[in-house]
């Protein structure tokens, strides 16, 4: 299969789940006193930043990723496609966090989802992230196979993050969601130099 | 027509289907037991990883066929506008899927819907298949036009499938949708193999 | 600007327009004798039908027009978006229809909504359709231009069609729907011809 | 990373985000009187044409900013996110002002929150603009990066329009929301030269 039509349908996924994420920021129905309506909507827009830069920074590393790939097998796509229903799903847990992250009781279960939604994608792109450096084959040399390998040593760090902040959820739930995003934005250190072309 | 537009549109309207199909996951408009409310949603999950495969799958698939394709005709692109209409609208069944698999009665006939929307899948499916292999024309090789239409083979056993889980329906609703995900898996086996490009 | 690039844009409008349309197909709030309920969304399942056929239609069409294109310009640009604003709008008439094309009264609003709305993006299409061909220079060939320009003559059929169904929606509402249908058919007839490539 | 991709990803965020805007075109749930009701929907028809309208201009600019890129670096990347995040967003102020602008009180914050979201976006979209140019790396061409550059001029013309209409938002929303209307149709001037190709 060519990379190309891979990255086609993935970034289709990516760019609809991102922008999806805006039907949950819900216009308030009572506009008696608007101002302060949408001011109380914060933790909305919080979820939806969150979310946002969380998926645009998959996006980035899985070109990247990608990138480096000459070719891709079927394993590769199924892999692939375990990632999309992980990203796919990701307005679901923003929506919860958008809503109940102020409510005694509920907050602590929505960061909880949250969280564990973004260790499924995070597991999910270390198996594809594995799979592809595990010989050089898909990637078609070695060199590439060993750097690839070798960033690997980031991902538990991510994975570790997303479990404090499933911890923190049980205290904290504002600091959870805050954990998040700080962790997204380690994600956006350049795991993968990007190729010069 | 160039293959690759083609691929674009299809790839869109399979990406954004699989993409909307988290949007039946509502969020309980009560957050006073959270946990549990999150809980009762699993037939709206197991019903989005159903889908979501089904489509990514069908993805796979398309995509292979049209790997081997060289040219598509204009009949060639209205039979698959045929599938593209059949895909966008499982949402739908999924939705109904979700809602009512635990309530008695409604339940056999969300999952006769689910089926027969498979069904309309699997029969458009078909028909660019066979219409892609009835002759060397579009996939321009004599050889690769006997191997896809040695695979068509395999059709029938995913309709004969979908017929059983429609049936399946009447009895025990559950097992009708572990049937159709079983169905999705058998279609992620190779059909067609990918080509080495 | 590469007529590639537009094409990509144009394709995801089409794409998502004509997969949002599912969401109009609502899942029934009463599960008591949820057969008969989803009997009765007949007109939504009409309604999806007939504008998916639509945009997919348009879609092969405005792709046929853009493979004789060698380049696009600002004006050309400009002229597309309008395009893409009379189909983005599709769901809003399409969801009218599926809901009050059986009420006395409003069948005949919703019916004239959908024919302006048609008759907009036919109005558009033909826009850019003369526009490219007006003269040679964005389809670079004397020959193509003259080709493009002479099926130029069909579009007055379907605008007089759209004329007919909003004069039948006062009479007949459903009539009215089933001549929308038939015109996307007519659309179907081969226009252009298919470049070869 | 290869431009192309960075406008696929891009593209799609479009795409959708103007696409989406009809999910708030909402059916009228009393269908009683069906014309008048459709009429007194026009702020948000003119919302949607408002927003439509001015994410489409910016996707022809930033396609053309893109055409004359020879490569992007990962900043590029992540300034382009942020200009991501706030064409995602457009769909909440569109829907905001399609349903409050006829509200007194509520008109006021809704044409602010309107404003806010477009100064987002002009920030986000000079923010890339300068960073492409700032030295010729990007743009591979001394001459191409002086051109660019020179038409950062008209950044502010469009920053103070905005602001302009926040201001308008307090005494007229309705001339507000034409006004932002007109600074898309500013946007729209031929900032940057289609390159020939």
């Amino acid at each position: 299969m060519r990379v190309s039509r891979l990255e086609a349908f993935s970034d289709g996924v990516f760019a609809i789940a991102a922008t999806l994420l805006v039907l949950e920021l819900r216009v308030p129905e009572d506009g008696h006193d608007l101002p302060s309506e949408l001011l109380r909507l914060w933790p909305a827009y919080a979820a939806y930043l969150v979310s946002f830069l969380t998926i645009g920074i998959i996006w980035v590393n899985h070109h990247t990723l990608l990138e480096h790939c000459r070719q891709v097998d079927r394993r590769f796509l199924y892999l692939n496609l375990a990632l999309l229903i992980a990203v796919g799903i990701v307005p679901f847990p923003t929506a919860l966090v958008g809503r109940y992250i102020l409510t005694d009781g509920a907050a602590t279960a929505a960061l909880v989802v949250y969280g564990l939604g973004a260790i499924l994608i995070a597991v999910a792109f270390s198996g594809i992230f594995f799979y592809a450096s595990h010989d050089a084959r898909l990637v078609g040399d070695v060199a590439a196979a060993r750097r690839i390998r070798a960033e690997g040593r980031y991902f538990p760090i991510g994975l570790a993050a997303y479990a404090v902040g499933i911890a923190l959820a049980f205290v904290a739930p504002t600091a959870s969601l805050v954990l998040y995003g700080l962790t997204a934005l380690f994600y956006a250190l350049p795991i993968l130099p990007l190729p010069d072309r």
